[in-house]
């Protein structure tokens, strides 16, 4: 920031304001790659509908091989005085080949180039996400699979409500991770059309192919309208839609992590390689990546927020606001995709404190709901009713500090005289877990069928992808 | 808003506060006809599996019939002393049919009811979102015929670029459409699994049938997680996602009818049902439900905004923050389903004053392009070279003070000798439109056949619909 | 929502939604008060001026004193057809003067009344916000005084770090309340400038006074531009924003309560006053209404993001969009108020279970920093060394499993031969605590002096408020 | 991102992506020279304090003096393994001056010292802001002086309301970037708080002087409470509130300009130093700097979201959430300063087309208000007949196709009799502009003195800052 403009009325030469406000080299050179393809597609195209001669695609083909080489080198020197990523190649292309690399930009413009080169940049990007969810899951189902019976305190409104497995709260997590990359895989065919020779608003009179291009660039088809090609970004919107509310499911999970591993609660702990210990609190192991993970969903809904605001109100075509659609995204994307991997991280460092799950699991008489379906199943009590005996038992137990199933059956037909010895059976913990066995209950049999099919779905995705 | 607290130290008592936050009747009432719908399913169920008679499954229908008319009618008083819609419900049918009421919440709870309420609701609404872009896409489509021919200024920066056609204008939002469409099918696909049966969180030891209830009510399968099934508000956000790019859609579009009814550009009229008129300025229309329609764009993205954050960092299993799901969302999809009816009906009503935008379509030299073209196509200049002799050429015009297409021959072989009288073919509005025959262009051949095509798939979805 | 658009191609009346989406009665209704208000001082000026009559001006007066009884006993039907609050009151002073009430709007336009009319409305919501806050501050400052002994676990990362007092916790809301306020006030002296007479945008050519309407209106002064007077909604944003900030406060809170009171961590209870309890399992109580604190952050910080959206990139003067100002903003303000209120409740409610919180407070070796700065004060060793000598004490300790106040003198001079008797002095949490004298440290003399503080500056305003 | 993961169950070393999304020395290091002069004021205090030796402390400020340095020149390594910028620093001090580099971290914490120097930064953030919003003002005030009698059309709603003067238009920003400066200032009271001594969250037993350093680095006073001296983020949030209201500011005139240089609206030129040309379409001159500044109001906006997300919920006192508050908010106090900086020159370089303007501004019956009040001054009819006899009186013009002025004094009189010649003096443009002396209003002489004021007050500021 400047402070010469106060005092000497505008010091600085508004040309040099323009230019930094106007330049986008240092973010849309990360679409070198994208950029290059893309380009490669279009001279191949051109030169087989014959409107630039094979010498030529030949020649820009390989100057642009050179270029890619020098760039993924380093060898590149990026001049801002060529503002944007499309100009620097272009130029560097005229250095190579001479005059031909001026045939390139035939039959486009930079509008629909750059189009082009943020959706494969995107579409890149959810393939990293999609692989990287899916490593997500895999760790979950692992860890799901081997904590089948961990019974743990199931919790509503953090409040011990009833007794789970801690497989089936890992579980939980793998359906949101789910759903996470159908909207992604959803997010990515939506993308998957491609804008490159609407040229800069309207078409072109030259006679391209464009389905020709789509295909080398793996788009599925050609976008349908030049005007919309240039002027739409909801493959960006959409695919940051995705990424918010992924960050939102791992902003739960790593809630829970930072609570579980509060000493004052303990259900959890975490290895060195996931927290920053002290060196004179040697039991403190503060949950840094977890803390991180939580904080990273502002960044995304940030992003995403950001990029709606950019877009409401823009008439089409192309306008320059669209420029700033690419570095809040791109830094939103990264911040998800380090989230995802810390979390799996965490996922696989993480050593549940069994001992101290099942003693929380228990208190605050979880079973109480157990003992209510035990009165309307066996005595045929309405629920209500059964919930109102329920409490009343429950009351009794409570006065004397003792646990549900410390309740002597006396004290029990006391209230309802037709209890009977069976419904000890179901007050344990381990009897409630064990008789949730509805579909999608926390029954560990469930759990692990459970997490065996979602084993066997994704190993057979990693093999067939 | 009270100020009875300062002062007395806290003069209203503590219970009122927490009756006024705790409260959710006044929204919930608006999920009453799903509520119901999902009870008459579980009590089919419960019947169907033995755990309830036949007696009191069918007394149970019968008295949610009664109630759920008794709303409908208007007759029905809510408590806010029953907090919610569901004990609402529930103890308006123990008054009908007596302890047997008591039966229908076995082996559920409120957090699987009102996950699986809410879920019917959002339903509903996409399906009405879904029918309105219908609507809205026929009526560009209608228009895109009619002004398939009509041709306009094409802007980017809103500045003049290249001649278009007015319907290949309305198409691109036909495309926008079609893609908001698109995430609203995938959506409900995601959305529709039931969480009905999860019960608290952990599912139920009841031998309950939950393919059964999500089978009556329309679900393609149960949610495979009781704990994600009712923690779970994705579906919500997905939605709303969904509501924030097609009102940015829609914004664009308000944007643009402001400015083109703007006095000073007058590209397009808006009749007195669109606009608000003066009684002292008879010219004068504002296009308020334009304005309007740009507005609701920050009510929708604020609500998208608000239930990310209120889902931040939640721990599973249900927390009462997720109450505050409903409301905003409920206001963001009627303002958006506002927004896409006003839109409509300003697309049906608007009228373009075709004579303006024809003048205004050539002005700028806004076919120099079509000229740097027919130097590439006819000269085999490199495209760059008839860039720069294009540059000549309307800089000599632009001295003269004279459109494109008036330059005498002479004066543009002065400046490259091989331009022959050919080059005048191209340097017309109309042979400019005519020539954008590249897929997704603007020639009005073109728009006809895309729009005829949109216009039978409307159709053809509108018989089988 | 309706289906009939699509099949009958457009069934509704376009004007039918013309009307649905500009209507804004349901809304404005809430600021009859001062609308009323804003047109007294309007007639009286208008008659000092000599531009109404005297006799005029006292009609108008008078009328309008009996539509505000109207609408205070509900005896006023508003209309629809009307569309806003100022027609609707001034149709129904035209039915009780006559003509008379023609005069009222002169000079005036709506565009500056509704502006007038909505700074007098988030005006007073300041005040309130301001007293609801001043409460919360009392209630927080009582229990502070109440509590400045009580020794509980500080935590960083939600680990035990050091021990504090519960009095010194809670004045750090206090501090953040004070800031809130703060904000407010600014925003109250900011708003605090009449648009009144700034007419439809550009002023007017009658010599009336806006000095006077000011004055009358309790603003400070009037707008010193009419173009920004109608434009501005900088009023509503800057009070959102606080509101943001406040909320994000309670949530802060909000989530510490939920923490706090589960029943793994049980620091501090919540009696039936502010929780949810369960039938069945009666030591359960949900913290419902600190969860629906630490919800409603969502609502305020969506609402201020919308109006953000709603207002950027509008044209002078006034849009129709910033008729979008006020439902959010409302509903904004009525949340935070609520959420103040509530968190004010609980703070007079809540009560730590002092046992635990001391317990805790030693745990984890948190006097281990009281060692280290023992270390450098007493034998001046670099804090770096300090730190490392302790880590190694702690460790030896750690490795047998006993507190630090329990390791024998003589296996700490084994580590650092310097080391006396009187280290003991400072590893003690009370001890700990007594000793953080610093200004603003949690030392109970510390927090009891500034606790009381607090309590004079609130009385003293109170008094004088 | 890596796709590693998939395929080798976790193939990244689990360290590797801690250390990832731990660091922060990459945004961190831009604090160097605040971090340097809290530790040296720290030092300075130490020894006045007795805490540390005078000789350690000038060993200590020498070393730190020659860091800044290095750093300055670009001679400095940061190193990732350090974390961040107070390791870095101390780290290179142990380096420089030995063991008693140890001796500067007594008394105080990471925890307190991130906060003062961000403290530190924001507040010169604000103070370039403020510079920068100055000479934003002095150039609209400026551009006010000369363009004070030139009449453009007034507009609402986009459409042609009444006339107003160019200069009066201006100074409707003059009066938003003075509520702007006011929030900043605000909030640079608010924030000259020190957190420094706070320690990690409970103060500290050491003798320190938290006003001396207070002082030292220019704080009103130390903060009050060291819970809330760690914990607090506000400073942070209020500037990005204050910087989202004032982006919004600057993208309604950035939307203007945008509007106005369109060749269909023509009000206003920019030149080529805030334009991008066409080579090809030499009249075509893109307001590119005007579209970005427009945009960046996602970026700001979404800044401030995504920090109150990040804060949202966050228990006492520091958390690793809180880390994440640095970088987007220096993207956006970047963002929003480039913004000004970019306005102010846009302000300078724009020249209003006035032909244009006047013409515009006299269209559409722009003056039909001055008749409605000219009929209520002269012939005392209440306003709302007048209004209906000017509709009147329009109507008859707008048949005839001729401008208000143009109309003759018998068609007027047919509608009204008692109109006279005196009428005609209201209807030009030049008269309604001239009329509006209204306090605030457009009248030239009114526009002339309010500059000047603005003109004084800048000066008088500029000469004292």
């Amino acid at each position: 920031m400047s402070n010469k403009m106060w005092g000497g009325r505008f010091g600085e030469s508004p040309d040099a304001i323009m230019e930094e406000i106007n330049v986008s080299i240092d973010v849309d050179q990360h679409l070198y790659a994208q950029d290059i393809a893309a380009s490669k597609a279009h001279a191949a195209m051109l030169a087989a509908q014959g409107i630039i001669t094979a010498n030529d695609a030949k020649n820009i083909t390989s100057g642009l091989d050179t270029i890619l080489s020098e760039i993924g080198k380093g060898a590149f020197s990026f001049k801002r005085a060529l503002e944007d990523i499309h100009m620097n190649v272009e130029s560097r292309l005229g250095e190579l080949i001479g005059p031909a690399a001026g045939r390139l930009h035939t039959a486009r413009s930079r509008n629909d180039q750059v189009a082009t080169d943020f959706r494969l940049y995107v579409r890149d990007v959810i393939d990293d996400i999609d692989r990287a969810l899916a490593a997500f899951q895999r760790a979950l189902v692992d860890r799901a699979i081997e904590h089948a019976d961990t019974v743990m305190p199931g919790f509503t409104h953090l409040q011990t409500a009833q007794p789970v497995t801690f497989g089936h709260h890992l579980l939980a997590y793998t359906e949101m991770a789910s759903r996470d990359r159908g909207r992604f895989a959803d997010a990515r065919k939506r993308l998957n059309e491609s804008p490159l020779g609407a040229a800069a608003l309207a078409g072109t009179s030259f006679p391209i192919d464009r389905h020709a291009t789509a295909r080398t660039l793996g788009f599925d088809r050609p976008m349908a309208n030049s005007l919309d090609a240039v002027s739409d970004r909801d493959f960006v919107l959409e695919a940051l839609s995705a990424s918010a509310i992924a960050a939102v499911h791992l902003s739960r999970f790593a809630e829970e992590i930072v609570i579980w591993t509060s000493p004052l609660v303990g259900l959890v702990r975490l290895s060195d390689k996931f927290t920053t210990g002290s060196s004179i609190m040697p039991q403190k192991r503060n949950p840094d990546a977890a803390e991180l993970v939580r904080a990273k969903t502002g960044r995304v809904i940030g992003s995403l927020n950001a990029l709606l605001i950019v877009m409401k109100g823009l008439p089409l075509a192309y306008q320059k606001d669209m420029q700033e659609d690419k570095e809040g995204a791109m830094e939103a994307f990264a911040a998800l995709s380090l989230a995802i991997r810390a979390m799996t991280g965490m996922t696989l460092d993480l050593v549940p404190e069994e001992a101290r799950m099942k003693v929380a699991a228990g208190e605050g008489y979880a079973t109480a709901t157990d003992l209510a379906d035990w009165l309307v199943r066996t005595l045929k009590m309405p629920f209500r009713e059964a919930h109102h005996v329920t409490g009343r038992i429950v009351a009794k137990a409570s006065e004397q500090g003792i646990a549900l199933h410390k309740v002597p059956l006396g004290d029990m037909q006391a209230i309802e005289p037709k209890i009977t010895e069976g419904v000890f059976d179901v007050l344990s913990v381990q009897a409630s877990v064990d008789s949730r066995t509805s579909y999608g209950g926390t029954a560990p049999a469930n759990v692990r069928a459970q997490a065996q099919e979602w084993l066997k779905r994704l190993e057979k995705e990693q093999n067939s992808g």
